[in-house]
This record gives C-alpha cells, structure tokens and sequence, in this order.
C-alpha cells in the first residue's frame, strides 16, 4: 500500500513555523504532506505549490494581489484556487484529505478546499476562529474543527499542545482510510423529515428495513435540505424519499429555514429514483427570529419558544408548486409526486390549527398545471401521516429503484 | 507504560450502537475507552458509570429526572455530573481526555465535561450541531469540533466514516500525549492587546525574548480576556503582562466585547506576577451591533464597517477604576500598575480623536482612592505605545518575577 498524502494548506508568510511542525508531525505518523502555501508575502520556507499557481486556479494574479493589499478579494481568489486545487488532486488521488491552520482568513480557505472534498476524507482545520458561528466555514461536510485557543506566534508552550494534537487527529484519519465510501454495501435511502411528519418518515423507515434498505433522515431545517441535497452529489444514496419539502416556502415566502433555491436538484441531476410529498409545505417557519411585520394579519402558531409558524396562502402555494414542478421537471430519473388530499402535517389536519384543505387544493392544482409528462403525480385520499400514505411511497420509490436498476444494468 | 484512557460520554438510551462503534475502534488503536452514561432511558449496554452516578455528581436524582420528563433540567444535571466526573477522574489519572457524540443535548454535556479538562488533554465531540454556532460549547478550551453530518441512526454508509475519523482522531491525540503542559521549559509571559496597544505589546516582546521569555499575547475581544484567564488558572504562565484591560470598559458601560465580571482575577487567585496598565480603556467596543440610543450625544468613532467606538466618561471611569481596584487588591502575588498619563491608546493621543487628558485624569484619580497597599501604582509621564513605557512594564514584571521566584523557591 502506498503511503496516504495530505493536502497543507497555509499562508507560509505568516504561519511558516506552525505548517513545519505540522508537516513533521504527520509524516512522522507515516503520512505524506503536500505544502500548498497562499499566502501573499514571502513564504517561510519553499512549498510544494506556490501561491502563484494558487492565485492562478482562482483566476487572479499574484503580482496584482500583492500590489492592491485587498485581503478581501485576495482571500476570494485564494479560496477559489486551493478549492479547485484540492478537487484535482484528491480526483488524481494525490492527497486523501485536506489540514489547515489559520486565522479567519486562513480559515475560509483552508475550509473552502475541504467542503469541495466528498464525504468521508480528512478535513481537519486548526482555526483560531472555531469557538464561534462556523457555518459558514464547516458548510454540509463532516469538517474537523480544532479551536487554537490563541492566536498563533510561533510554537511554544502553548501552540504546540494544539499543533501536536491536530497532526495526531489528521494523521490518525488519513490512515483510519478505506474502501470507498460510495461503495453499495448498505442500500442506502435519504429522507427529508420534521417532527410534523415524523410518523411518515418512520413509517416508511420500517417497510424499507423489510426491503433491504436503511433510511437516511435529515431534518428540513435549511441545513438538513441542503446537507440531503450535497449527500446524494456525493452518490450515497440509492433513492430519495423527499417527503418533506417545507424549505420551499421558506425560501418562496421569506422563513428562517430555507434551503435555498439548488434544493431538489442533485436527485435529479444524477438520475436518482425520487419519491417527492408536500410535507409541511402548510407552514413557513420563524425560527429565533421575529415573524416580519407584512404577516401580522396571517394566520400563526406559535409552536414553541423558539419558533412561530406562518400558514401557507393560496397564492404562496402557486408559486411554491411553480418552483417544486420547474426542479422536477429537470429530474433525468424517475420522480413520483403523492399529494395527501387530507393534510401535509400534524398541523394541517382535521381539526388542527393550520387544516387548510382549500389552501392545499391551490398547491395540488399549481403542480397539476406545471408538471410535465416525465413526473408522475398520484393524489391519494389520506393524510401524510397515516401508515398507507408511507406504504405508497415505499412502494413507488421500490418500483423505481427495481426499474432504474434494470435500465443502469442493462 | 500504561495505556491511556479516554471518557466516552454518551446517552446509552439513544446512541448506543455509536458509543459501542466508538469505543471499539479506540480500543482497537491502544487506548482503553471508560463508558459513561448520562441518559435518561434504558441504556443500550452496560455503562462503565451509569447515569444514576452521573445525576447525583449532579445534585439531581436518576429517578425523578425520569418522571419529569423535563429535558433541560437533565441536560443541566447531567452536564454538572459530567463535569464533575470528568474533573476528579482526569485528577485521579484514571482517564486522559474526554470523547462524546451527540445532539444538542450530547453536546452541551460533552463539552461540559471537555471544558473541566486543562489544555491538551484530548477532547473530541462528535455533534450534530457542529455547523452553527458553538462558542457556548467550545468556550475558551481546545475543543475538537466533528460535524456529524447527519443525525446518528446506527451504524451505516454516512455515520461510520464520520465515527471512524473520530475514533482515529481521539486514539491519535491521546497516544500524542507527552510530557505535562505545564512543565517550565519555555518561560511563558500572557499579553492583552488591541490594535491600538498593539506597539507596547510588541516592543514588550522583543525585550521579554531578550530576558529568556516568550510573550503570548491575546486580543482583548472579551474571548480573548476570557482565554487568557482561563490558560492563566491552568498555570501556563509564569507572569501576566495586562496592558490592554479595556474589557472593563465593555463590561461597566455595557459594550459588547466584556471578558465578563471576573476578568482580573485568575493571576491574583494563584499569586503570579502581573502589570496591569489601562490599555484602551479610553474606549467602549460595539462590533457587529448598532450603539444603543442612549449613547448618541456621546462621542463615538466610526473605526471600520463592524466596529463603532464610544468614548469613556469622566462618571465610567470612577467606576473602571473601581472595579479594577477591587480585583487587584484581591491578588496573592505581586502587582503593579502602570499608569501612562500621556493616553491609553492610538486614538486616545495628543491630536487624536479620544485624547482626553480630563477623562483619563479621573481613571487615575479612582484607582488612587480605591488601590490598597498591596497594589503598587506607577504614573508615567508616557504615552502607552512609548517604547520606554513598554521598557517600564517588562522592568516591573521581571523584578516581580526574580523576586517571587526567590520567594516561591526559599
């Protein structure tokens, strides 16, 4: 077996004592360490890859960042070339993973080559600003972050307990390393979930136990959707079970937790059997944060202390089918849409709060009007969370899987 | 050499397969794993504690925790019983570091645990709340932070990779471990400064290399003063050079970077030598946040697109001095002030926009009314970033530092 390398990224002006210690540490361990340096001064010492190269994947010019001392945009473009560094060379099987260590700019880049990396392959970033908001920095990945505790000055007493620990870990995972992490042992299924349609999702996690299949839930939270979404990028799903497609009016009407407007994509662009329900789309969500003013007059449920609930409108509902039939009209593989005509949460349901069914009609006649001939839309006289509602879409999703496979295998 | 231990600290009712996947493969690099339960549930397999144990540490009972049902008075118990488990047991040299994996929930009581420990000791939280916010769990320690991706469900395709690299990681850090951190090799001197004290502290570095010590500075952004405090009471530090005390000027007038009500007193506590000069408190910080109205006839500086600067008053800085008087005169070792009268920061200068010889006159005036006779007060006809200022402050403290050895080591 030959040795695993790991990517070094670091400004080598200003952290040149701390990426040596580190470089020494981990191929002390037995593991190789490619020096990517980005810094726009004069490197401590001679890196594998220049900053020039770096600056010139990020299409900028080195000359021209060191002449207009604009950290900002320096730090763009650097964040640009390490990324698209990183990619090529973990494709080309030159590194297993990326380490960094820096400050908060050091931060964004050495975060910006690790989030480019797929699921599973060390990222281990040593950051003086890890003890506060991150996520812009850990993004959707399984990032390692290692708080520095005080800013770096060379190694001593105190920077060397942290350097020594961060190789230890880097290293550690580099060589913990195995069989592709893609691999098809566990036939894996993502679903999207929140605790108003919990029922369903469990439901459904059981018949596809029966079937051979784990299901995956995250949570549709913004960062739950967008995390489902860059996991089946990665190819480790079998099939989707998209039953939860809240973040959509979050991200049409204005809530706290959209996914953003790429959610729904990466099933489609990859061909991946999807299952797709208007879960909790009877909802808009405040969470922390107040509910603006130009909704005053709507309807609203507090849900707990944190969060306050807005009912999706008639009109909302035009638009958020719009959107939903415009993502899966681009879908190159199998999509069935289940409308529940009794409700699409434990709030949107006889007797509740939020139990709309002419609200609901709007969204069902808008997906109606802007599906096209390639997704399937089945309405089905029930509620999201009675149990045939999860066996439908089992059975639509295991349909599709037995298909896709004889079509891929072919 | 005996193998080294590491906690694992997990809620056995819900995590189970996780902490029975984690410890086998920390097991399996060398590193002996001691299980400890803080669930409220029937746990998957027996604990090495159980969290009967852990409630009581807590001051709370197993038992009516259970009957409650009311999960943020458990979390509080457990993360106090944790805590306390932790501190004793890393004391007791029965375990090395602490690992968890966990929700919000795990989280908070993971990290509680963690944050007992002294810098270095291994501490690793799996969390799957590693993309947000977490300077409330990591604090002011050396938290290794692993974002779990998705939320724990079993062993599977997405949650084995990510507790494999934890595994390897903690296993990695703990068998990195050497000599204790504490050890006196490197003669270590703790800093505060901003970038208007930033020429003292500099120049106060060059001269403590000259005599043998390295200068560890820490920006007084309120986490900085917090750090500084909390390595100082871990004894990383033979003195204390606190030239930049301008947290008290968030912490009495309501700005918001304060280190919090207890700044001042860690060196005091374990009687190391300290000079404490009145660096920027000529200003009160609002970064990232609008100056409240009461403030809007004061006079206020625009410092840059996130940072707006409100001049002390005359009235705030009786009270300043008051409250740093009162620290002080608490400290067990050596103290000196050093008062330079000629400005306390870049912008508090002849010329410059918060010069304000009056204001600065009343700080003076308090310390001098409020100071006992433990405290020496120098006055400096100076300007704090004079060099010959930042040659008085290291003179001071390497007398306090000849002369507490001298006495320490009779």
């Amino acid at each position: 077996m030959s040795r695993k390398a790991l990517a070094l990224i670091v400004s080598l002006d200003t952290k040149a004592p701390e990426a040596a210690y580190l470089r020494e540490r981990i191929a002390a361990q037995g593991v190789d360490v490619v020096v990517i340096d980005f810094g726009t001064g004069e490197p401590g010492f001679v890196p594998d890859v220049p900053a020039e190269a770096i600056a010139t994947l990020g299409h900028g010019d080195i000359a021209a960042l060191r002449q207009e001392r604009n950290r900002a945009a320096a730090i763009d473009v650097m964040m640009r070339g390490a990324a698209a560094w990183a990619a090529k060379a973990y494709i080309e099987k030159r590194i297993c993973g990326v380490v960094s260590v820096g400050g908060s700019g050091g931060t964004a880049v050495g975060t910006a080559a690790m989030r480019v990396l797929p699921f599973g392959a060390p990222k281990v970033m040593v950051s003086t600003v890890a003890a506060s908001d991150i996520r812009q920095y850990v993004g959707t990945r399984d990032v390692t972050m290692i708080n520095s505790v005080v800013d770096f000055a060379g190694i001593n007493a105190i920077s060397e307990p942290v350097l020594r620990g961060a190789a230890a870990a880097a290293a550690g995972m580099a060589l913990a390393l195995k069989a592709p992490l893609t691999s098809k042992k566990g036939r894996l299924v993502a679903a999207s979930q929140f605790g108003v349609t919990t029922p369903a999702i469990e439901h459904a996690g059981r018949l596809l136990a029966e079937a051979g299949y784990t299901l995956v839930p995250f949570h549709a939270t913004g960062i739950g959707g967008r995390t489902m979404e860059d996991l089946i990028a990665d190819r480790m799903f079998d099939g989707v079970l998209d039953l939860t497609t809240t973040e959509w009016a979050d991200e049409v009407v204005g809530g706290t937790l959209s996914a953003g407007a790429t959610r729904l994509e990466a099933a489609g662009k990859l061909g991946i059997a999807q299952v797709v329900a208007p879960g909790a789309l009877d909802m808009v969500n405040f969470f922390m944060a107040p509910v603006p003013d130009r909704f005053a007059l709507r309807k609203l449920h507090r849900h707990n202390a944190n969060v306050t609930l807005l009912r999706t409108s008639p009109s909302e509902n035009t638009e958020i089918g719009r959107r939903i039939a415009q993502k899966l009209n681009a879908a190159a593989g199998p999509v069935t849409v289940l409308f529940p005509l009794r409700g699409f949460s434990a709030l949107d349901a006889e007797g509740q709060v939020f139990f709309d069914p002419q609200a609901d009609a709007v969204l069902l006649q808008s997906l109606k009007d802007n599906l096209e001939a390639n997704v399937q839309l089945e309405e089905l006289d029930l509620h999201i969370n009675d149990p045939e509602f999860a066996r439908a879409a089992v059975s639509a999703l295991l349909a599709h899987l037995g298909n896709w496979e004889t079509t891929t295998h072919a």
